[in-house]
């Protein structure tokens, strides 16, 4: 962690991804790639890298968000599984994956990283797939 | 979660690790995967399959269960980075993989899971790596 200084999203993470709006503690993401229902949090501190870097409070506002947006992902697709992870190895900013998974999804039952190529949303998709999400979460759009 | 039901280890999971020992609220265990060191934490909770099926209290102390894991993990190996996640695709009893890594591993930058060959440890490897673990999680042998 940075003590004064400013939040700012990974260059990589903002690439790779549509902004669904912040929620109390991290801001939530939607992975372009339709494959699978993918959200990230990533935690509106700057210089974050572990999850054990952060206080327990502030782990606690985090785990309240990732069931938030876990039940969001849960009421919008019914996943046959959840699968949650923090790995941060390429982009080291803490960032929470929330995976919805399904028994005949393109990886299955393999975790989804680095399998396949990535298929992005089509323009429809994505405002239908981010409404239903903000829906379910109580966000604004682009909040 | 099944209520009144007895809690019982996985058999697959306890076919891979070994038994570090009881923790708050989750079993750990060490994968037996001389390549990573690598913790698997299990709530001693009955049928439990997703993080979000607990109750947040429950949720809470698992939370404290994974930062003294992590901790532990850190003060014995000193990783480049920690891989913490929930997967569940394969063996369904909810388990919290807490995985150190290094830039030089096998597996780097790429996760852990289905890369390679598994080399369980020397009998004099996993004795030395359990009594670290157990000393830095302040367990008893095997408790």
């Amino acid at each position: 962690m940075t003590h004064g200084a400013v939040f700012t999203l990974d260059t990589r993470l903002a690439a790779d991804t549509h902004l669904v709006g912040d929620m109390d503690f991290a801001r939530v993401l939607l992975m372009d790639d339709a494959r699978f229902p993918w959200l990230v949090l990533v935690p509106r501190v700057a210089g974050l890298r572990e999850l054990t870097d952060l206080p327990i409070d502030d782990q606690r506002r985090l785990l309240d968000d990732i069931n938030r947006a876990a039940q969001a992902l849960q009421a919008v697709v019914e996943p046959h599984k959840l699968n949650i992870a923090a790995l941060g190895n390429v982009v080291a900013q803490l960032h929470v994956h929330i995976i919805a998974r399904f028994d005949r999804d393109a990886a299955w039952p393999k975790p989804v990283w680095g399998i396949g190529e990535r298929r992005g949303y089509s323009a429809d998709e994505r405002e239908h797939t981010l409404r239903a999400l903000r829906t379910a979460l109580s966000l604004q759009s682009g909040t």
